[in-house]
């Protein structure tokens, strides 16, 4: 009864420790996935880089490719909330709109080699990798900027147009502004320049509009 | 003397002919690197492939490593003349960012296969491949959009905003339209479509200017 003990101590269970791994081992996999590629990463790796030893990898993961589908699947499920997130926000669609971009992008960037990962995995061969539904975060994505979008021109918010022409210039943003952050010689446009270029979009580049607001 | 003649008799030279076959090789590695990933694409299915012999390929390209740095020049050049022709269009900055959307999409529309080999490299680990610099494509673009909007606050078209926010906003129409292109489950949002999004980002999302024009 020692170690329950000595863990309760310091604050921790063990079902603590075993999320702490869990997420470790993650965050190494993602990283040498993302620095050697899927098929010449190794477990050994891995476990060094996580500070894990590899039973407790195999506990978790069962191999390789469960690290992969699970940094998949933790990926979607992160994004998912994400977006849920934004959707419930208080405010108007612009405000949401705003809040659903600083969702994605804060995950994104806080993200990067996981991100990277599946990108790497969606543009490249399917042949020898699990099947994973990349459609997922599209499905996800889309139909909460629809909402968003379908609601500001029901209220009068938002300009009479095709609905999802002005979905596609929000998914601009997001992919835009994503994109700076996985370019590892990409500028960081940051919540404020996201908050930028959305006023933008919203009032309009054309300088007549400033005119007539001043 | 027999070949030359017969070759004028069709209307090509020999330098057509090589064009051509250089032109199929280049189409058909594109397509096999993009389906089984430059790694375990094969000589000889692009050869296949392209209708033409092994000899031919090693002549304009040397190795399999010689074509993918063929794709990826070979797109750089394509998009670096494709920017050029949209600066050099006539007409309002607005119509010329419109230009330099459309070029930009249709080159990507009409080059998936490459477009989508050049993304899996550029997510992928770099080690085993060829140097080759990407950001080729960003110091082609970047600069010529920050040109477009520098003008077009000179004259007064565009409102005042930091550059680079509209130059974000710009950038993202590119990267939202192209993935949908690149995307097999994407859906294409066509020349029209690029139009009908930089309308919008132009004239603004919200509703109040429609209703001042109005």
């Amino acid at each position: 009864m020692d170690e329950p003990q000595s863990r309760q101590a310091c604050g921790l269970t063990a079902c603590d420790h075993d999320e702490r791994a869990r997420g470790r081992l993650l965050r190494a996999a993602a990283d040498v996935f993302d620095r050697k590629g899927y098929a010449a990463a190794s477990v050994r790796e891995i476990v060094e880089q996580a500070g894990i030893t590899k039973p407790v990898l195999y506990y978790h993961f069962g191999s390789k490719e469960g690290m992969l589908v699970a940094i998949l699947e933790e990926g979607a499920r992160l994004f998912e909330q994400a977006v849920a997130r934004a959707l419930t926000c208080p405010g108007s669609v612009r405000q949401r709109v705003a809040a659903l971009c600083e969702e994605v992008y804060s995950l994104f960037r806080d993200n990067v080699p996981a991100v990277r990962v599946a990108h790497a995995l969606f543009f490249g061969p399917r042949e020898g990798l699990p099947a994973f539904d990349f459609t997922k975060f599209e499905r996800v994505l889309r139909p909460a900027i629809t909402r968003l979008v379908e609601e500001g021109m029901a209220t009068g918010e938002l300009r009479e147009a095709h609905p999802e022409d002005v979905s596609m210039a929000i998914n601009g943003v997001i992919a835009g502004c994503t994109d700076q952050e996985l370019n590892p010689c990409g500028t960081p446009v940051g919540i404020d320049g996201i908050h930028r270029v959305l006023d933008l979009i919203f009032d309009g580049l054309s300088a007549t509009h400033n005119e007539k607001e001043n």
